[in-house]
């Protein structure tokens, strides 16, 4: 198969369907279509289209079509549904991804959305969620799960798990708690299916298994599930006791969310933008970076006006300083990477001594190199070698400056508990921007003699 | 659960237990630990005691732990196994591993390493995969799957599929296919086992099932399932016959991989590397970006002696060029990135026209702001108002130039089939750099009428 591909015509065909009001077609047309797709198709239409659609289309179908847009689609239809409808689509949705919808409704309308929901128990279990952070394990999980007590025999686990296995779209694990709902264990399917019916669960349960605390990070939780290969993983309170599951499909996402942050952070965006926002959502997202590079070159200029006497014998020392500037930001925004990528899959070893004399070595490698190729360059093209001498010998202390404030920066963030992803962008090329060009004068004085 | 945490007291345990051969206690201090926890322990071995723990450890533990390691680590340790040694490991492997740790040995030995392996199908599976691109669906899937002819009843079935899911760590689907091995379609396990014993699978199937082609980009198969949720996929060849699965733990790794390598690109680091690695792999992973931003540095210091006879008057002019270069580098890379995003998540619609048009709307009033900022600084840090204004509306036009190039090279590589995220970094900072610095100084020229 290949991805189905949105086309201008298809949406045109359903835009005129819906102004001829023509929903049998309009069912046949969609009923084919994977919900993932049919949320793309309305991405695309106005609020009034989309409500229409969403109001014609079968509940099981739409309420997965509503987790699936975009958020300002979605409050946007929602806002056009009555709180009776709301219900209709939340009593189709797993509890975790209806507590994710209503988490986004109006809080007047919470309640009176909530008490339409007909299944008391799954207005119940939303209801917990809503109690939980969005950022941490407990504002992932959902409450479907099977799970069994461990003073039953498999005849009556059996029986109490097909009821519950209704519920659960995907059973991954049994779980085994005790009378308290702490979790004790898992039951593999097939211990359960090759042994006496009179068993005690308690007998042939396994003790083992991985769990994560409520408060625990998405991300962590995501480490955890990527690096032991686990399609899914219970959730316990600070007591022990089972309260949800996340699924490998949630984590998914966590990591794909998370890459894009740290992705739009290096680029110097500070908020969750996509390109079809409007252009005042992207402002906000990129301006104040800009303006924190307009600020670092109104410091790099005050410091070349510092250095204002040696223009008239030493102008060319002024014509390098945008790759005296360029080359510590490049080597800075390099050396942070790196660290941030080591920090987030916790592979970095050893002290920070020694990963800054680590650096230290790279940055002089790579500074001595490419020294030696400007200084060849300058010397050849303006015919002065000492002016040349100095210009290099700066760009080798340079780099070694940024090299090592590329990586100290995340380091120290990290342990302040900050998320060290911000230092790799304009944070790090401003500073160094600034630090390079200071350094660069200032070495260029001493070794011209000036 | 928190995540295992290496130690370094661990580590000198455990290297002192190898030194004193004390087999027992090792055993026992590892049974507990998961394999990937202890393929992390490994990386910090050497290559001697590496190799002492791997022959030492069960080989269905083993087996784990050699998929894990650090390629560097794993190749050095198979050097030192047998033929007969690494189709042990190879044997318990599902076949994906199993023919990634074969397309990593050294071609000579790989005849008689299969050759070594037991299970004569598994080996057949092998080397089947050993054909397929790595960077593929192909190369990608595993042959374990439970499959079953559409021509068979309920009860041949439910026996075959006995002897085949032994094999299969996770049965995620029973998949129909026709007598040719061709996909038709998948089977319920419950419709399965509420059917009578006589019923053929032909009537009962399921005849919708998702695949992808053997040829598939894994991005491309990691995109379709994780739009449409699916846990695992299965693989046709080119005449639609079954011919392995994809599994979402190995979807998991391929988004990390794609991940972290957009994000070195846009960082200026053009392969796959850590932290960890040598100098000279880091070097040569930045170095050329590094030279790609000398070369940038010095158009832009020729492109300035082009304009030396301004430098008398009009010194500040100069002063400023590292904030234009500052500017037109962050802005591109925002915006580049921004269309990287939008790309690699298939959700830019609307043609290049509207984007370019949008982009440089956007850019315009970012631009006009920032300029207000810098006009006042300048005209009350200088006291020239027409210097000042010649420093603003050359930044405007500036960064409305580089939000476009921004804009335009990912489009244009992506329309070429090249990865646009290299267009994210160095590529886009540096040209921006020179059109930055060009524009500024032929616009402040006309401004001040010189």
């Amino acid at each position: 198969m290949t991805p189905f591909k949105l086309t201008e015509e298809l949406i045109l065909e359903i835009e005129q369907l819906i102004e001829d009001q023509n929903n049998s077609r309009l069912e046949s047309l969609l009923e084919e279509v994977h919900y993932a797709d049919v949320a793309e198709i309305i991405d695309e239409l106005n609020e009034e289209q989309a409500t229409y659609l969403i109001k014609l289309l079968d509940s099981d179908k739409t309420s997965d079509v509503l987790t699936e847009l975009d958020e300002d689609v979605r409050e946007a239809i929602l806002n056009n549904l009555s709180a009776k409808e709301i219900a209709e689509e939340l009593e189709e949705l797993d509890t975790d991804d209806a507590a994710d919808i209503v988490g986004e409704l109006p809080k007047e309308i919470i309640q009176e959305v909530i008490s339409e929901i007909e299944d008391r128990e799954h207005a119940q279990d939303i209801v917990d969620l809503l109690r939980y952070d969005e950022n941490s394990a407990g504002g992932l999980m959902a409450k479907e799960l099977v799970k069994v007590r461990e003073s039953w025999n498999v005849l009556t686990c059996v029986k109490e798990m097909r009821a519950q296995a209704e519920n659960v779209t995907r059973v991954h694990s049994i779980y085994v708690v005790d009378d308290d709902d702490k979790l004790k264990g898992r039951l593999s399917l097939k211990d359960l299916l090759t042994t006496s019916t009179k068993s005690h669960i308690s007998d042939i349960y396994i003790p083992k298994v991985d769990s994560v605390n409520v408060n625990e990070d998405p991300e962590e939780v995501a480490k955890i599930m990527s690096k032991y290969d686990l399609e899914a993983i219970p959730v316990v309170d600070e007591m022990g006791r089972l309260v949800g599951r996340i699924t490998i499909d949630d984590i998914v996402d966590v990591i794909k969310e998370e890459a894009e942050k740290d992705y739009q952070l290096a680029a110097g965006i500070s908020q969750d933008v996509e390109a079809d926002d409007s252009i005042w959502d992207l402002t906000r997202a990129r301006l104040p970076w800009l303006f924190l590079g307009l600020v670092g070159g109104v410091g790099a200029a005050a410091i070349m006006g510092g250095f204002e006497d040696m223009i008239r014998e030493h102008a060319i020392l002024f014509f390098f300083t945008p790759l005296i500037a360029a080359m510590a930001g490049n080597v800075g925004v390099q050396s942070s990477a790196i660290i941030v990528q080591g920090l987030a899959n916790d592979d970095l070893k050893g002290s920070v001594g020694n990963r800054l004399i680590k650096e230290m070595l790279l940055a002089a490698l790579n500074g001595v190199i490419l020294a030696a190729v400007l200084l060849l360059f300058t010397w050849a093209y303006k015919g002065n070698f000492l002016t040349a001498l100095a210009i290099s010998i700066s760009l080798i202390v340079v780099i070694i400056v940024a090299g090592l404030i590329g990586t100290f920066i995340p380091l120290f963030l990290d342990k302040r508990e900050i998320d060290p992803a911000i230092a790799t962008g304009p944070f790090i090329t401003t500073s160094n921007d600034i630090f390079g060009i200071l350094i660069y004068f200032w070495i260029a004085k001493m070794v011209l003699g000036i």
